[in-house]
């Protein structure tokens, strides 16, 4: 069992109830080894374990999270309640909570995805372009991004150069980011893995200036298609920055080149740190 | 008061509950005049209203709903209930029932939209590119949209004749869907005109083959800055179309070229009719 799955596992009390635990393993440590809020990627992935334990259909088509509190690194419960139950789909409400105090709020319609041959229309845009993966930036091994702890130290992320500059004190000027996602541990990719996936990279600002810890309030993502085996791309983009929020908006192509996850979120912008380049993570 | 502010109407009840009606002159009305379901829209619309009265902020930044049930043209009850109110953002769940079965699923986060000029970061991206709006096709003049009843009967949707061709049983080959979006009535675009324009486009699967009606099943919104009077521009994109699912992202774009709305929803793909063009709506 790797990390990642024992950090997002649950544990069924009846009645829709689950204990779980947010796992410092993947919280964000910075580089001065301050340990930050826990990835929201694997409490969504904790959240949609929860609810596909009871769900009629296999695949989370369409998550919709918003984030309300930090969770504290200590026991908590996921409540999830059926809206609807049909043929086609369902849809789940469920809540992750501290001391009965929600702190990431969901709703799921699970489904099923059919096969691309399936005999009905079929399109797909163009995929992202990225290097060879030895050209890649790998980030836990910069002294950029933080020590190879936490978050970093179970994510094997590899940034394509052009969105790496920051890294080195000179962002692109675009707020742009792409890379290949796998963990560290070998571990197939599956809809859990995807939810990780779609906030594992650090935030497209850092492409225009370094900022602070910019927190998720929003994040919708979509199931596509049954991730194939093997490293995964990611590519992420912003269409707006101002007023104090950005938008980023990830895909997420599997090894056969297939779109398997879409997501977008809207974030409160950090405060730029004084003196230093951005330590955050996703 | 034009029929979009009645439509919308809601009264309050106390306790988080508010009486509204589904309208059915936002109902999608097909060429041989059968009357479908309301626009979602507006039913969006409607959600927002009942949040927004107890809001403790101005601007609904991120609005995620799931779509169980069509509703019925009869009495309805939106029930809103927060889940945190802090002093950035609060968040709350509302939902619309009839009978006591919730039809739609909603999380709604407010905040405040800062200024542009408000000294922090700021960047946007390339606006879509439409011709003038003289050029362009008006729908519910054309026959191959339905007759001018319904929904189409009270907005004014302009197409890009780039991505018309469908009306004349030639799709572009693209999913893709432009045009300038008002109400018939005159009034300024707001919030809630907002949650009518990024469902108001035809489905961008138009442009490649006529399907039946196709189901939103999940729809998520932001709002980005407050519109300006005149006219919106919208532009509908998808990345992918399979298994019976497809994906369409809207931005909405104000008469002083701000970006204003983003939205993507998750739809069912409908099946094609029988040696007929589409005739249906958003």
């Amino acid at each position: 069992m790797t990390a990642f799955d024992e950090a997002t596992a649950v544990s069924a009390d009846g009645d829709g109830c689950y204990h779980v635990r947010p796992d410092e393993r993947f919280a964000i440590v910075s580089g001065d080894g301050a340990v930050g809020a826990v990835n929201g990627g694997v409490l969504l992935a904790t959240v949609l374990r929860a609810a596909l334990h009871t769900s009629p259909h296999p695949h989370p088509v369409a998550t919709s999270a918003h984030f309300l509190q930090v969770p504290r690194p200590d026991p908590a419960q996921v409540r999830v309640s059926w809206l609807k139950q049909g043929k086609t789909v369902a849809t789940a409400r469920a809540t992750l909570l501290q001391d009965g105090v929600p702190l990431l709020e969901t709703t799921i319609t699970t489904g099923t995805l059919g096969d691309a041959g399936d005999g009905g229309l079929s399109w797909t845009g163009q995929p992202p372009e990225l290097p060879p993966v030895e050209e890649c930036t790998g980030l836990a091994a910069s002294d950029g991004f933080g020590a190879p702890a936490g978050f970093a130290g179970h994510v094997d992320l590899r940034l394509d150069p052009a969105t790496a500059g920051w890294l080195e004190g000179r962002p692109a000027g675009v707020p742009e980011m792409r890379g290949y996602f796998r963990l560290r541990e070998e571990r197939a990719p599956d809809a859990y893995l995807l939810a990780l996936a779609v906030d594992a990279l650090p935030p497209v600002v850092f492409g225009l200036a370094p900022v602070g810890w910019s927190p998720t309030v929003e994040l919708t993502w979509h199931m596509r298609a049954v991730p194939a085996p093997g490293l995964l791309r990611v590519a992420a983009r912003c269409r707006h920055v101002g007023g104090n929020w950005f938008d980023e908006e990830a895909e997420v192509w599997d090894s056969a080149g297939r779109l398997v996850a879409q997501s977008r979120q809207l974030a409160l912008l950090g405060r730029a740190p004084r003196g230093k380049r951005p330590r955050g993570g996703a």
